[in-house]
Formats: structure tokens, C-alpha cells, sequence
């Protein structure tokens, strides 16, 4: 299907607008791949534009700086991972197998998606501060697990917060030492995070068990 | 008692000795109270020796660079909690009190210590990085627990991370907003990295409700 068939009254684009739009996107691209590389805030213009190869000049003509051009970078990665989420908990009500699909999914983007498990991996704690992503979604879904009595912790942001912890623990792991995180790592975290929250551990096994549709 | 009493071959130091370790000391704790701030590494050394209040120009009498400077500074945070782990959890041999000891001291730091527990909450999961303090102690005694059949959780490291990491949610929640988080917020922390280690839920709360020693 077509994007028209979407928005039929969308202006049409130029040939200068796509370009433009392209250049846009190449140098959020490289800004990701230097984040992911952990090179990040540390590097100039100069080394953003090259990995983007474009021109240093036209740099200005879509960031006000670096700084910007991270946040939306960053932006773009959270969103990225949401997307994901969503299709792989599409029809999913109960807020425990909800949270143990954001771990187990977020945990093999360490092979599925190293670009986006190293962004984790370098962001820390810090990756949960982004209000897109993965806060958002998991913060809402450990509130509806405290509302419908499935959770018993109180402090959902703490939860949430030592639940980040322990993903970032697992693909800073899988960076230094690929052989030793593998699925059954990150599914015994999921159930990690389930008992944390409260869910008895012979349930969180029987959940994380459950086939993933990613 | 006199320090002489343990060490009576020291040679004896001079004032001027006295004086340059006042120096030192008093640059490593312009970099804590710096570091606590959020202003650390970012902080230049002009502002780190005015914080101090000594001369510019004798800074490298003492540290080669900033950077030199904050690692110490970080080095000596670390050594003060591990003190006060190793005070609170002495005698204590089952590695479930000793988790639990830990996570409710250092949650409680965020009132009798804010100096250390903005550190920790600054630092994020790089405080368990650092190869003294929070991290070897609590590896040693998740693997304890292992040995002994108490914990459950095959990977320590992922499990210290995710503790760790609730432990940053917490400090950093109490930063925000002071009245959110309390000893029972810490306690239920503790019950949290307890289950999450392996501990059955009625157990872990019987262990967090016993007197805490400090």
C-alpha cells in the first residue's frame, strides 16, 4: 500500500526536500552509531558529519547543535524500542506478561539489535529519564499491575528503576563477554523482575515461559 | 589513644607534611561536595581549588589532572560505605541479612549521609564499577548465597546491577521530592533485592523487619 493511500492531502515533496530529509536522517543515523560506539557527546562536527559523510557546512542547515542532534537521536532510538514493544505485547492485558515481554524482548535486542542494546548499555539509568519508551510504557503497565493487585510494590518508579538496572547490568555483560549472556539470561531476569514486583516465583517461571512473538 | 600507639616506627611527619596532607584532603573534599552537586568532572580546576579554598596554582603540587583528582575522590566515597557496611553487617553470617543490611543502609544514607548518597545517585550504575565498596561486597556475598543455596539468581552480577539500580531510582526519588521516600520505602527496597535474589516473599519480609544495627 501506498503512503498516499494515508494522507491524500499531504503536499507533495521535492526532490530538495527528500534530500534534505535524507541528509537529516544520515546524521541522526551516525549520531546513534556514535552513541552506540560510546563515543557520543565526546565527539565534534567535524567526526559526526564525516560518519555521516556530508558535507561539514550543511550540519547547521538542520541542528542547531550537537547536543540537539543527540536528543533527537536518542529520541528516535526510545522511539524505535517502543515501536517494537507494542507489536510484540499487541493483545496482551495482564500487566505481568506485558513486563516480562519489555525484558525479554529488550534483553535479546543485545543480538536482535546491538545498535539500540548499546545506546541501553552506555544510557545506564538514564535511558529511563526519556519520556518516550521504555519508562513510559513500563512505568504504565507496573501501575496497572499495582491497581489490579498483581504487583505488591508500592514504589513503581523504584521497580522500574532497579528492573533498568539489571538490564543494563545484562547487555554491559553481553558487550564484554557475548558467550555469556544468552536467551536464558535474559529470561531469568524477566522472572527476576516478576518476583520483584511481587509476582510469586513458580507463576513468574510459568510466564516466562510462555512463547515470545516478537 | 594516641596513633603513635600503632604505629611506633612511623617516621614522624613534619609540619610541613601535616600541612600538605591538609592540602590534599581538602582538594578531595571540594571534589566530593562537587561531585555531589552534579557539577564533577564539569567543574574546572579553578573552581575545585576556590571550593577548597587554596591557591590555583598549587593543584598539581597534589594531582596530575582533574580526572586523577575525581577517581580519588570517588575511591575514598566508596571506602567510607564499604566502613559502614563492614561495621553494620559484622557478625552477621547469612548472606540474605547481609543483602538486606546492605540495601537498607545505603538507602538510609540519603538522611544521614547525603553527601554519599548523592554520589551514588549521581553515579548510577558506574558506582558498582568501582572495584572497592558497593560492588565487591555485595558480588561477595550474592555468590555466598549462591554457594550456600539461599539465592536462586544464577547471574550475581546482573543481580547486583538491578539492585543497584533500584537503589539509584530510590536516591534519586528522595532528591526530588524528600517526602516520598522513607525508611519504609528503603525496607521495601530490601524485601524487593531479597525476592529478586531468590528469597521466598514471607521470608524476605521477616528478614527486613529485624532491628538494623549501624
Amino acid at each position: 500500500m501506498e503512503e498516499a493511500a494515508f494522507a491524500p492531502d499531504a503536499p507533495k515533496t521535492s526532490r530538495l526536500d527528500r534530500r534534505k530529509a535524507r541528509t537529516r536522517q544520515a546524521l541522526i543515523d551516525a549520531a546513534v552509531r556514535l552513541m552506540t560506539e560510546g563515543r557520543g557527546e565526546r565527539a565534534s562536527i567535524q567526526e559526526i558529519t564525516e560518519e555521516a559523510d556530508i558535507g561539514f557546512g550543511s550540519f547547521y542547515n538542520h541542528f542547531e547543535s550537537k547536543e540537539q542532534l543527540f536528543q533527537v537521536a536518542s529520541q528516535e532510538v526510545m522511539e524505535l524500542w517502543g515501536a517494537m514493544f507494542d507489536r510484540a505485547s499487541a493483545g496482551i492485558t495482564d500487566p505481568a506478561v506485558r513486563v516480562a515481554v519489555g525484558v525479554r524482548l529488550t534483553g535479546r535486542l543485545a543480538w536482535t539489535h546491538p545498535t539500540i542494546a548499546g545506546f541501553f548499555a552506555d544510557a545506564g539509568l538514564d535511558a529511563i529519564e526519556f519520556p518516550s519508551g521504555l519508562a513510559a510504557r513500563g512505568l504504565r503497565d507496573i501501575r496497572a499491575g499495582q491497581a489490579a493487585g498483581r504487583f505488591t510494590v508500592k514504589e513503581a518508579e523504584v521497580a522500574l528503576s532497579a528492573i533498568a538496572g539489571g538490564m543494563c547490568g545484562l547487555l554491559r555483560r553481553h558487550r564484554r563477554d557475548l558467550e555469556n549472556v544468552d536467551e536464558s539470561s535474559v529470561d531469568e531476569l524477566a522472572e527476576e523482575a516478576l518476583r520483584l514486583l511481587g509476582v510469586p516465583a513458580r507463576e513468574a517461571a510459568r510466564i516466562v515461559a510462555r512463547p515470545l512473538s516478537t
